[in-house]
């Protein structure tokens, strides 16, 4: 029947499938108006509110959708396999190993089945996960969960209570270490966000996701995912990390500290970093082998967790740039801001247009932050009379804190205290790695 | 005369200074009530409002602030040298090299004199920049200009009008290539807007910074200025580039693309970075070799500049976080933003959270652009349902270009026209190497 040969295609790029004989599967070769020659298989679709574009699953393992509109020539030139999937079985459990809860909320990492739509979805459950990659029963004794299945944009303060909830309730349950599996885009905010949330961690919580989503030949959600369960079970660590690819070779899995990494690359492997601040601990595929940098806390099952898990979202994070509106600040104040991360430039410095909005702010008693915008390195407001200036306001660097992190604590500090002295002590106070107080060392 | 002995301090700090028999140029060894230990020269301050902190130039040349209310104990230790600068003579000219002007706005490469305020400010005139570096009358025949002095965090819009007419100027006067000393905080902001306000090039236009003011040991001014008026004079290439150290070695110089480079560290000396891209050239300050980068466009005498110099600042760059308030896009339309510059997630994505007042933006016709705060790589919102709902709802991803490039352009674009359909036009437009179209090779 044409209808499911051609699934999800409708109107105008339905009925110039048909003339052209394509089929679900079909290969096919289409030639821009510009000339350009895209080569792949037909896959189908499931967004009904587009009827404009054809979703070829080229060579290289990308999906690509291109419209009919910019199409001159269309032709079938082979019949490819139908995408298909085949699960294998559930691995058995192997008492005596170590038990790590894997905790799916969704992302790449957890989504394979992309050919009813022509783009990833989240998908896969946590039991598909530990099915996926057998080799992860020869390490732990898994126990899977699934808790919501979302993008991780999607994810917020709200997401991060249950999240933060869930591992206590996995802990208390006797997991020796925690795999939460999560999207990227927002997977530093999280690994944050646990990170102050669930305190005195007797075992360690890891973060994973997937740069490339399961079905494609270069994905990293397999050895992600290993590595991730390879560290919860057997490294002698107790905090919170981020699990992901070292660089573009396959074998090197890195915990980043999940106060300390952000994702610096749109698309690749290796797009999470450790920003001032070493990773926790490494984990060697081909070896096995787990190397931990020193200082980590250990893990500790007598110890008690602390769970704070609430975020107050009055918190706001504003980026300056040459040009900004302070009127924006005015804005937050009149939309009830209760505390201001700013994302300074350089040393931590914004222009002096500001001053007058960052006055009132302060007046009545919102704090302000003060990080940079350079990503790396420390804010020194001594340095210069615009920071000097800003520090005289009442402005807070916080010293060698990411933007991210930030605001991640911020609403966290919010959400246990309205007194604006707090708020400052709180946020300068080092937790979970977070912030670097300037030592004598480093004085600048 | 005890006052001009301790120069600049005041109240308690004065008092406790001349207990302690201090001058300015005096050792101190300061202790603070945490038992850190601080010592370094005394030096003058010229800020009124503080009575609070003594200042000490330390040995690694940095300049520090120390509170007296955290200080336990204050000796003098010894009697160094007060500090003095002698300005050589300015060099003489060579007729027969090729002339180069010097443009000084400001920023730590043009700051000296920072024991008069015991912090950095700009102060440095464009011809004490030539004097104090004498081989530059090696290199090219110098002529130099103050354009304004000013921090580079207060630089912008109306700056940067005033900075391309001044390139139009010193081309139209006979220069063979143009050097702007900047603070280095928006640096890569002005790098952009000139890129985009002075088109059509006849010789190179190099801004230039350093990390670290020429007082310090460490002190990048030199061979930053050395560079640029070496690439300025020598180097056959005609675009705007920003001339700074590529590693922590001295030797070469980089001009980045004024379109391509962000400042990615708070204060090492390679702080500048390339973004999605190849630096213009390079100079080796040992050898005086150039190295260009393949299909950089090379000088030509004959080509008419041609200047586009207004921005308008009703463009606004709003980075996403989880947890954002979506009112805040309300807000910036209250404000009456005429286009958005989104800095988004991954591959370019927002919360859900953020469609309707997204669709009420666009829907009054407010163009709502899409960048990545990962920072390096592409955005692509094809491969997710969150990019093609944000891309249904007509919001434009900006390819690979940097979001502190895009707010530029955007300001730019919305000074030269109100069509929104001509903004999207002009801001996917490659213009100065800002952004690179996909290509069938990197479909994905």
């Amino acid at each position: 029947m044409a209808v499911q040969e051609l699934e999800g295609y409708h109107g105008q790029v339905l009925q110039q499938l048909k003339k052209s004989k394509a089929k679900i599967g079909s290969i096919l070769r289409l030639t821009s108006k510009s000339n350009e020659v895209f080569e792949g298989t037909l896959i189908p679709r499931s967004d009904y509110s587009d009827h404009t574009h054809i979703v070829l699953k080229m060579k290289n393992g990308y999906n690509i959708g291109i419209s009919l509109d910019r199409t001159q020539k269309l032709e079938v030139i082979g019949e490819g396999e139908k995408p298909h999937f085949t699960k294998p079985s559930p691995p058995a459990n192997h008492a005596g190993l170590p038990k790590v809860a894997i905790v799916s909320t969704g992302g790449t990492i957890a989504s394979r089945v992309d050919y009813r739509t022509g783009a990833v979805q989240p998908a896969l459950t946590a039991a598909d996960l530990a099915s996926v990659v057998p080799e992860l029963s020869s390490i732990a004794e898994i126990d899977t969960h699934i808790l919501f299945s979302e993008y991780s944009e999607n994810i917020g303060p709200t997401h991060w209570k249950i999240m933060a909830d869930e591992v206590a309730k996995r802990i208390a349950n006797g997991a020796e270490g925690v795999v939460i599996s999560h999207g990227t885009d927002s997977l530093h905010y999280t690994g944050a966000a646990l990170s102050f949330a669930v305190a005195n961690l007797p075992v360690p919580v890891l973060l994973v996701g997937a740069q490339r989503s399961s079905d494609r030949p270069s994905s990293d959600a397999a050895p992600n995912l290993t590595g991730a369960v390879a560290l919860a079970a057997l490294a002698d660590m107790a905090a919170v990390g981020i699990a992901m690819h070292q660089d573009l070779s396959d074998h090197i899995v890195v915990a980043h500290r999940g106060t300390r990494v952000r994702k610096c690359h749109t698309s690749r492997r290796d797009a999470f970093k450790s920003i001032n601040s070493e990773p926790l601990a490494s984990y060697d595929l081909k070896t096995g082998q787990i190397e931990m940098t020193n200082g980590v806390p250990k893990r500790d099952k007598s110890r008690k967790l602390v769970v704070k898990s609430r975020f107050d979202q009055h918190a706001y994070l504003i980026k300056f740039y040459p040009g900004f509106d302070s009127g924006m600040i005015d804005s937050a104040m009149s939309r009830g801001v209760r505390g201001i991360v700013l994302e300074g430039t350089g040393l931590g410095h914004v222009s002096r247009a500001l001053i007058d909005s960052l006055k009132k702010a302060l007046k009545r008693e919102v704090p302000v932050f003060m990080t940079s915008q350079t990503i790396w390195g420390r804010v020194d407001m001594n340095v210069y009379n615009t920071g000097r200036d800003l520090l005289n306001l009442g402005v807070i660097p916080l010293e060698d804190m990411i933007s991210e992190t930030a605001i991640v604590k911020l609403m966290w500090v919010l959400a246990q205290t309205r007194s604006a002295s707090k708020i400052r002590e709180m946020m300068l106070r080092p937790n979970a790695g977070d912030i670097t107080p300037r030592t004598l060392v480093e004085a600048s």
